[in-house]
């Protein structure tokens, strides 16, 4: 595999389950990438040399999923200006989410955490080759028929409905 | 000025208030952009064009600030495969920015706005910056000076208060 | 089946779990429907296509529902001056139904959306059929013979618990 | 003046600050109507009344505006089947707006209430309009052209925008 | 049984499953009541005709509970002036409860409304209890004693933990 | 004065701006009261005190106003089966008065606290009237009287209108 | 076992099954404590004696868990100078947590209650432990190893998907 | 002065204005401590600095005060064992408070920080000096008498109002 451009970190190896869908994106449009736990709170001296190391070693873009009182997205981008993608996790502890996503999300000026909706991880990875296709047109072809297919999957359902019927869903 | 790579647009010419210190950073690091108002539910026409076309002006970033139900973000995205980034503004119409939040941050898997913190213009222009600075070294670089300016502001009060004693604050 | 005056459309194939009850409804009171799929964020240009013809087609009312940050309503609203209603969704992807409440009802002034309770699919039918009974007589009787109904049931309720009592239940 | 079709009603005198937006919108494009308090909790004979006798009267939809513990908009749809629209009103003991919100909006299946925006009552009026438009060819085509004159302004702001600067505002 | 003083009232049967705890109080307590449906949205004259009639019938104190825009208990007390204890029931159509709650506590100046916990109907008729309490002295002694049972049952708490130790539970 | 039979307490003297109106109302119906400050927070064994000996002192009703996390109210029910009826004050460390309405409502089972709206003071006194008219058919009429005298200041509000037109306010 | 120093006492026996963690971290780490049951509103009498003794009985740290309008934590911290941690609980009757986060919470100035997070009992083991720990080393040196093993936990997991993969997870 | 043993830290130099209230309170227990500015985001290096250096510096608490997604408190208790108490500050930047006070206080099971209401610093203060004091009976005698003083104000306020009447303020 060639080397990550972009980097997948969350706060528990439980979040896998949520995280794993940017890394199926990633995948389907070969971007390559690394997927990994760096837990903000456990391990803030690995949380330091990740983020202070990531451009040093080709990362372009950052993906930081986390639950509860989610610092881990917030904490890389006080240490690298790549562009950091935050995934709010509605984790077991959560108050219904709101937590993690206003940990996520309100962060001061300065210091931005692009964040996507709760548990959107597959919009992360979406958002991730977004950024890398900024200067690289094959990838943003992908991306343009990508939206062909999401077109087509709903061009589909409507076909289904109108030889179906709308009783029979 | 150079032809515009980042294209600052809001639902009203109220929302400039905010949404000029989007403007304001990407001056300072030198990056080329447009400042223009598309409403999505008073122009929709424009919409479809502002955002189809994008690509094709050549701009690369699109930065999109609404209030109440704000539609505009995830309505660009859902016609251009360019990172869109969403700044929720606290309008007179809004509850407390909550609507604001909920309707830029909460996009269905597929569509993804890169969303700040409410009236987050600036961190908006940063994150723009961060994503071009991704393919352009020397943008990067003054990334990484803006951080350290930010680091020196706080070091600044750090002395401040050894100075001037707690009290006088 | 009669050229339809309402416009059922929704923004994925699974919402049709709840909208569906809309369509019953007007069954029910003989007012003809069509149901299919238009996705804001998904099919962009069907959404602009049904919403600008929508009139011209003959429809009177367009009832919307979408979930998450659902635009649909608010997008449609925007392209037509047909009445449209809109039912909030509790998706999957949906934080408790806030998101999808928030996003349709807090339109901008210029550009309304009647929006129903959370999940409320059956009232969107029963307000539609209830706009069309502005100018159809007919119909405005099946509505006030349906409130009866409502009523009847409540005193079915009241006569069984005065049956069986209350610790039967 | 012409007999009235649309009944603006609110739960307190000091409403009319807000529901008078609906009033204006609908003089503009000359449906005739009525404004007037009747108060769920002060008056709840009055509003039987009220209610009872709307349609009856010649009413054709009915806007209701009021704050707390909203229960106006409801009670009304439960005495009649004519189209009621509900603003939530922001009043001095409301939290947040929240209270009125959630009190017209969530109406149970079978009375359906037909809600915009907190302090929406701009958006109630020119609901009402669209609802008497499905069978007024030439209210419909008012409302046609309100639609134009909304882009014309934000077609001025661009104008103004692009001759002023973004940084004049 | 002797002629009822509390009237139990709910907006659907199916809140008997919460509102019988009210009645189960009363019973324990000797307080003779009367369980019934009356739903202010679909059955308004039966809500009038309950609420003006309750104190003449020998009624001294109501007991209502509904979900959702939960209109009952404040429409009740705008027509008695009977103190009318609010049951707000998360039922399911409601937002987490939020709705009945707001709807039913948040009631103007000059129509209160005893509101008691989401789904607290057994506060409910210990209320109504307490209410008759003031001027039944039996009855006072009643609820003193109830209170020690409340007591002693946290005292059985203390003892089991101490027996079996914190680790069995 | 006669013997006080309604107890108004509140958690600090700054919450009397608002407590006073539950004493301005009792003072109209003629009902004796006392107004006193007792601090669950700082003053607790006031608190138990007070509760204790509340209905030995002759006091049949008690009013308890709190801000922030409101224990006054549920406090005083833990320790008297009087009814207590909480009024939840938007204090200035308030979060918006959500923290005061949930820690004064969601008692649990068996000690319930008779809750009315956010600085819903006035509407307390009126229940503690309402309570007390239980038995005493002189203060009944007398709510019956005020509930006519709500009536008739809206109906001074419609003739208000009617005279002056709606553009007047 | 030696002389308790930390109370860990909760409202109601079924709030073992979170307090429990509480401790069972003190048991980890050897510092000597008890658990109870004192219910603010069950037992006021029980909650003033062992919160008015709590400093003679030689405790120096109370643990007080509760959930829905939770007073505990505040009604022992109003009455001993000796820290006390708040645990709230998601309890049957709670809505979704908010109401036990803010009873505990948000204490007026002069009564602090340590917060930790909801259902977070085993934070407040730790806390009490901390607290502990500023006067003994060998205590704080336990916590410092304790936190070596945090790290571990998620250095293995890094191992694990290392070895695994992320698609196996 | 002597070596502090509190180390009070907030994110930004304006936050001096809330946190000062918990210097105000140290000062007058006579608490030796250090008031200075560390950002977590602006920062970092700083905050790992301050917060592994601080038990070998002979501090024994930490007081953090940070607003919006507030990382600061959490950020240093996962770096030190000593117990660091949060203080949630509703800054500009904040919605309402929430982010600051769900980004504080909802920390992972493993690293507890001590949450106090939301610009509750002085409460921070108290609760440095009781834990404190769990190993300094001087200072838990000043504690218990500055309850004293709590209390004594309280007695003033009813004197107070029983001279002056409840209508005089």
């Amino acid at each position: 595999m060639k080397k990550p451009v972009v980097g997948i970190i969350m706060g528990s190896q439980s979040d896998l389950r949520i995280m794993k869908e940017a890394a199926e994106f990633l995948e389907t449009v070969k971007v390559p990438f690394e997927v990994t736990v760096v837990s903000a709170h456990r391990t803030p001296a690995r949380l330091v040399e990740y983020a202070t190391k990531a451009r040093g070693r080709g990362l372009k873009v950052i993906i930081a999923g986390a639950g509860g009182a989610a610092h881990l997205p917030g904490m890389v981008a006080s240490m690298t200006s790549l562009p950091v993608i935050g995934v709010p996790i509605k984790s077991s502890n959560s108050i219904d989410g709101w937590d993690s996503v206003l940990s996520i999300l309100q962060m001061p000026g300065g210091v931005p955490v692009a964040t996507v909706a709760l548990d959107g991880a597959k919009n992360a990875g979406i958002l991730a080759a977004q950024i890398l296709g900024t200067c690289d047109d094959t990838l943003a072809g992908k991306l343009d028929k990508y939206k062909e297919e999401l077109q087509s999957k709903v061009e589909e359902s409507v076909q289904n409905i109108l030889k179906k019927g709308w009783k029979s869903s």
